[in-house]
């Protein structure tokens, strides 16, 4: 995207700043709603009132027909794309893929990113202030399963207005939403993009997400999660855990591609003691410290547990054909090659039980080397896929509005 | 191991206390020796004098030619087989393959099993005491290298008379050092058992040690390394790296199937609000706990950079074909399906490599869902691989001896 950045520098786009790419949505500015409760959780406890914060891009059309919803991941927020100023270095977490011309064509759709409930961006979650005690949540912030998320996401639709969205759209975590919504509210999406997904974690999955939070429990400035009300922060184990979940977001090949065994200091020549280091340390640490400098470590466990909880075909005896039987839309689905977190076998099982349960299904397995982290780059087979696929959206509504018309 | 005490503990076997198996090597007693130095490491920094506890197993026959060397892998240390005491619970790591009648057969080899130099198991390591300070080593014990285990094993052969051991054996990093052998002393070992080993790191192996050693130096117990003479312990910071490292033991599939998604407290239906645990969780946090109470935090840092550090070829101009053209021994090489932390893959590169240098080698690569642990538990082709390779092994040395007496 800097790349991009410098080489457009110059251009100037008509309604748009100078120095941002002619395919960006531009500048973008975040809303915020506070949505009156009472709100029942999964886990039984309910929220007076929540606040969601979410950006849109593109225009809703007349008969309400063109949103598309993403879901964010594990890290992820509401600034999926464009830039809040013009001195912004980087766009959106999925700017590839959303905007003017992109798979997700913002000149034909309006496109919804929000930040979860539970987030650390804006939306209510462990760092907002609990009403009952005039301090933060912290570890106190109840629970949340997808369901939670979906729900709530369906209150920021009715106030946009949408009745039913032209596509619920996610990777990873978000994947799990959006399938989610389609058997919570099966009306009210026509399409369901679940990218690099799963059903349900494995449980090495499961041990990965359990060692990162004892990583930031264990971390004595955790302080049982009330950091905030004690002016500490749990940096050390929230960079700890944010390497674990690096190193599964990569692929080994790919590591090995980007670092393989180069050296960033030291040497290994005898009669030298200096210590050796190699570069794919530097970067994970770095990649470790700048997360935990911009995260909530509350907010870190609770969506990790999310990820853990989700079974989506728990209430449906344990049957993926029968929860999907509940399904009304059409699904894409696209896994990666060395995507080790969420492996092409797991998508292969959701599309086979979408297939036995007769509800249409697309289904993709794209070359990469880059890991479960390849959902979110640059992949010219993923991005023919993902915009034919989007692209084919929009003429349904397209035709369903000349047929409206015509009737 | 625990099954077999059980089921056998009324058995009375000639030579052993009541209680223990008959096919095992019984009570044993480790032994300790003080080396004097100067001993020149490989960093460049030398050690006045060093000690090494090891045990043995069997009997060194006449002319010394039967010694069969255990190298022992990140966290292993010399108790491979037998008991200390009668009513010991468990038996030594490698317990399933070394004893009468056991592939590593003490009825033929004269069996010795060491803690390296570096460990926390009674040999010299940053537990001892500097000499220069009067204080522990911690964090300033001189980092190693394979090199420096495989040097200082060769004064243990020296100390005991062998001059040239049957096999030299270790899986993981303990094949490393076995291959080590092969080149820096080829005339002193006949045999070289390298099992589920690499001939070197791969970028991600790498990351997850640098993982685990970022959750041990930022627990701020860890004192820069100084926390035995603080008398503190980075406990937590241990666990968590034991919970990285024990879930790259495991394959994803060796815990589904143990674990599953099978839940130890909580449940999933909705009202209850209970946080849910899954099985995997509680046992990953005691493999953790328990770990971090038995084991030296500075020893497992040293440990994990002697893993990163080692590259067979480097001096060879990074050509593996030249290394192995050193050798003069005879290889058996094991790998297992599903150890995705030293892949088939890794060694299938060790025996080409071998091949294409004429150096004999046996290759078997062994069916089971184990994950890298897999070297250390039963299974029945692996063992029959084993016992056979090191009957050949054994045949040999008696063919040998057949023909010295003959001349």
């Amino acid at each position: 995207m800097r790349k991009i950045l410098t080489t457009e520098a110059q251009s100037h786009q008509s309604g748009k700043p100078a120095g941002l790419p002619a395919n960006s949505v531009g500048i973008v500015e975040p809303k915020s709603h506070t949505f009156p409760g009472p709100f029942k959780l999964a886990c039984g406890r309910v929220l007076d009132e929540y606040t969601l914060v979410y950006e849109t891009y593109g225009q809703l059309n007349a008969d309400k027909s063109n949103g598309v919803l993403i879901c964010h991941a594990l890290s992820g927020h509401h600034h999926a794309a464009g830039y809040h100023s013009a001195s912004d270095k980087r766009p959106g977490w999925w700017d590839h893929y959303i905007g003017p011309g992109k798979p997700i064509d913002t000149n034909k759709f309006f496109v919804v990113a929000l930040n979860n409930l539970g987030g650390c961006h804006g939306s209510t979650g462990p760092t907002s202030i609990n009403p009952e005690t005039g301090k933060p949540w912290g570890a106190d912030f109840p629970p949340l399963r997808a369901r939670d998320w979906v729900h709530s996401q369906a209150q920021l639709a009715d106030l946009l207005g949408i009745q039913q969205w032209a596509a619920v759209v996610g990777g990873s975590l978000g994947g799990m939403q959006a399938m989610r919504w389609s058997l919570e509210y099966p009306e009210r999406l026509r399409h369901c993009v679940v990218i690099a997904s799963a059903m349900k974690l494995s449980a090495q999955n499961i041990a990965f997400n359990e060692t990162a939070r004892q990583a930031i429990t264990s971390d004595p400035d955790f302080r049982d999660g009330r950091y905030l009300e004690e002016d500490t922060l749990p940096r050390h184990g929230l960079a700890v855990a944010r390497m674990i979940g690096h190193i599964t977001y990569l692929s080994d090949d790919g590591l090995g591609k980007k670092f393989g065994r180069e050296l960033r200091s030291g040497t290994f020549e005898q009669g030298v003691e200096e210590l050796v280091e190699f570069q794919v340390q530097s970067y994970l640490r770095y990649q470790g410290d700048s997360f935990s400098g911009s995260f909530d470590p509350n907010t870190y466990i609770l969506m990790t547990r999310a990820l853990d909880y989700f079974d989506l075909a728990r209430e449906y005896g344990d049957d993926p054909v029968t929860a999907f039987s509940h399904a009304r839309s059409k699904f894409l689905l696209v896994s990666f090659t060395s995507d080790w977190r969420f492996a092409p076998e797991r998508s292969r099982e959701i599309a086979d039980a979408l297939m036995h349960a007769n509800v249409p299904v697309t289904y993709a397995e794209v070359e990469s080397p880059m890991g479960h982290d390849a959902f979110l780059l640059p992949n010219a087979r993923y991005e023919n896929i993902f915009a034919a696929y989007m692209n084919n959206v929009a003429r349904e509504l397209a035709d369903s509005v000349r047929s409206e018309v015509a009737q």
